[in-house]
């Protein structure tokens, strides 16, 4: 989510910084990678008008530059973030996904470099940052080698907070990339991660914090919030690679990855880019199981509103009708590898390039991945309970 | 110089961050936008062996990528640091500059596409950051248009810190840049912008520091000072744009840019990656006037052995020996636009690439832009006086 912050779109800022994630501890022996709390953050610095700006560049999460070289584009986006999962490998390659992912919403599957952007916190003791640093960086070049790039550079500083992220290029062909902008009455919403990954990572900040804990003990066990930590971990960690593929397989019309904005505001933001009249109506919420019940105990986040900021999220992408319940059933095919899902969650109308969600959107609560359905059994009224993948 | 510290070379971290740069205050009444003081910070956290790294990347100011699509290349380049200078709008124009910079170290005049990368501070209040960041942002336009690029996207967080940097990517034909690897015995060594900016930034800090100032008190007036200041500022966010394009004309061998390590660092970092068996001897030092005084009378820098880092520097270049009087005499056309100038500051021997400074080099003290050359009478033995253009 690179440009709609730098071009006049949207302004989202480090979603990972806004929901209160201090005090993250290492779970291997050595004491914080994060340990400042940044606010809330929706930043539009970079929003003023431009007459320099290409229009190709704006709303989209990844700029298109046409270049001089017959026909073909340059593509890309650049990310970063604060440390959200107490893991640094697993951050490495939760932060390498999330700069991918703004290809992959259009539908491309290649990058041709990648550089990886990293901060060291002043406040760690060398020895901590000879230990959390490695691992970063090995988390980020391993998805990266998923994602069938490599990291060639980057920039390394000293501040206060850890920082990582990335920018990702690729030079394309026009058949190679989809334009968000393609929507037509009668097009299905499929989302491919379940929402609530910031919930869940909140939640586990709280077991260890009693005043936030007792808000929201009534309804979710301790262990249930593990589950719902890894799952939410794994989760952000996937590459979106597998549905950019699919994409061109079923004729996607459009695409955007869901990030800091939430659901609502991604689906708003699509919208907005369609060259025709058209609407994006959500009806279905899949959520990671009870982080639909702690939004609604903790009164934060807004879930069940779409607005919950979510990391490294799933791609929503519009297809046509016949096409959606085929690419929910082809993703799930063991020969792209485990944890792959996709739900159909919306339909596309005639209207004014506005989204929204109905007034009572059926939950499904995505069950994390290693439980059973009897193991958590969902307690929101709406709710309906699939196993994750 | 994002890439020698990505790729093993040499692990350079924010320049700007290494000297004591705390507790900047603008001129425009409002406090502070960099309230903190980074620490040194010579990084090699992505030193780590790699086998996916393409050996064009190592050690250069750019990475190279090969391309899929006939012969074309991906170069690209990213750097972000803190500000180091209390004018924004002039930091904004530094941080651009210095981004594209090494893409002008490869001989590279063009750039297909720029993003920013930006932070606020979290102590700045509301109104600081609604009058800093703005200008920060056109301060980097700015420079963009004049590197006849655009900024189409970038990403913003909160941070305690003010980061300021941005990603330069190009898509080049081989004759559009010059692999920095081709020097011979009997070529000429030249520098485009004077050394010297991180001391002149220092030293106006220490304006407001009685027990630093009284350090260098003895050998430079608060004036002169303050001169050289805005001469660092001024050099600093000079594109060496120029450069890069007479590169082409007089058929440079190898060049690359002076930053974080200071002229013999980057020097020996360029001398390495050479494929004849040569070695680098600097026998020139041109230095913003009174700097070399500063230097010596502060106990820090290591101005006059080359190792003081620098922010934006100039372009050391290699040039045919028959070539180099003609390009430091075309660079200062009236044709470029003001304030460009190079020096002949070395030359290429045998030897085993290594660089070295010789044990009493000429210092050439550049007056600042509009000072005559009886205002500054050089006070260093070996010192010669050249106005500033």
């Amino acid at each position: 989510m690179a440009d709609p912050a730098a071009t006049g779109a949207g302004g989202e800022a480090a979603a990972a910084g806004s929901a209160g994630l201090a005090g993250l501890s290492l779970g291997h022996g050595f004491s914080s990678y994060r340990p400042f709390e940044p606010q809330e953050a929706g930043l539009q610095v970079l929003a003023e008008p431009s007459p320099s700006l290409p229009a190709l560049g704006i709303g989209m999460d990844s700029c298109v530059i046409p270049l001089r070289h017959g026909g073909l584009s340059l593509v890309q986006t650049t990310d970063f973030f604060y440390p959200l999962v107490d893991d640094p490998y697993m951050m490495g390659r939760i932060a390498c996904a999330n700069v991918l992912s703004d290809l992959y919403a259009m539908g491309i599957t290649e990058c041709d470099n990648m550089l990886m952007l990293l901060s060291v916190s002043q406040s760690m003791t060398e020895e901590e940052r000879e230990k959390v640093t490695p691992l970063l960086v090995r988390g980020f070049r391993d998805a990266a080698e998923d994602g069938g790039t490599a990291v060639t550079g980057g920039q390394t500083v000293v501040n206060p907070w850890v920082i990582v992220g990335g920018v990702a290029t690729v030079v394309c062909q026009p058949n190679e990339f989809i334009m968000p902008d393609s929507a037509v009455v009668g097009d299905v919403l499929v989302l491919t991660k379940p929402l609530g990954t910031q919930v869940a990572v909140n939640a586990h900040q709280w077991l260890d914090n009693p005043e936030k804990w007792n808000k929201i003990k009534m309804v979710v066990s301790r262990e249930e919030v593990e589950l719902a930590y890894r799952e939410a971990m794994f989760n952000m960690a996937t590459l979106n690679r597998t549905a950019a593929g699919l994409m061109h397989t079923f004729n996607a019309h459009a695409a955007t990855d869901i990030t800091g904005f939430g659901i609502l505001g991604h689906a708003q933001n699509l919208a907005k880019q369609q060259r025709n009249e058209v609407s994006f109506v959500i009806h279905n919420l899949p959520i990671i199981a009870k982080m639909a019940a702690i939004s609604k105990a903790s009164g934060r986040f807004g879930l069940l509103q779409g607005t919950s900021a979510e990391t490294s999220g799933g791609l929503l992408i519009c297809l046509p009708r016949e096409q959606a319940a085929r690419f929910c059933s082809e993703i799930k095919s063991s020969k792209y590898g485990e944890g792959h899902q996709a739900w159909i969650v919306g339909i596309v109308e005639k209207g004014n390039r506005m989204a929204r969600i109905i007034d009572k959107p059926r939950v499904i609560e995505v069950l994390p991945r290693g439980t059973t359905a009897t193991a958590l059994p969902p307690d929101h009224p709406n709710a309906s309970s699939e196993p994750s993948s």
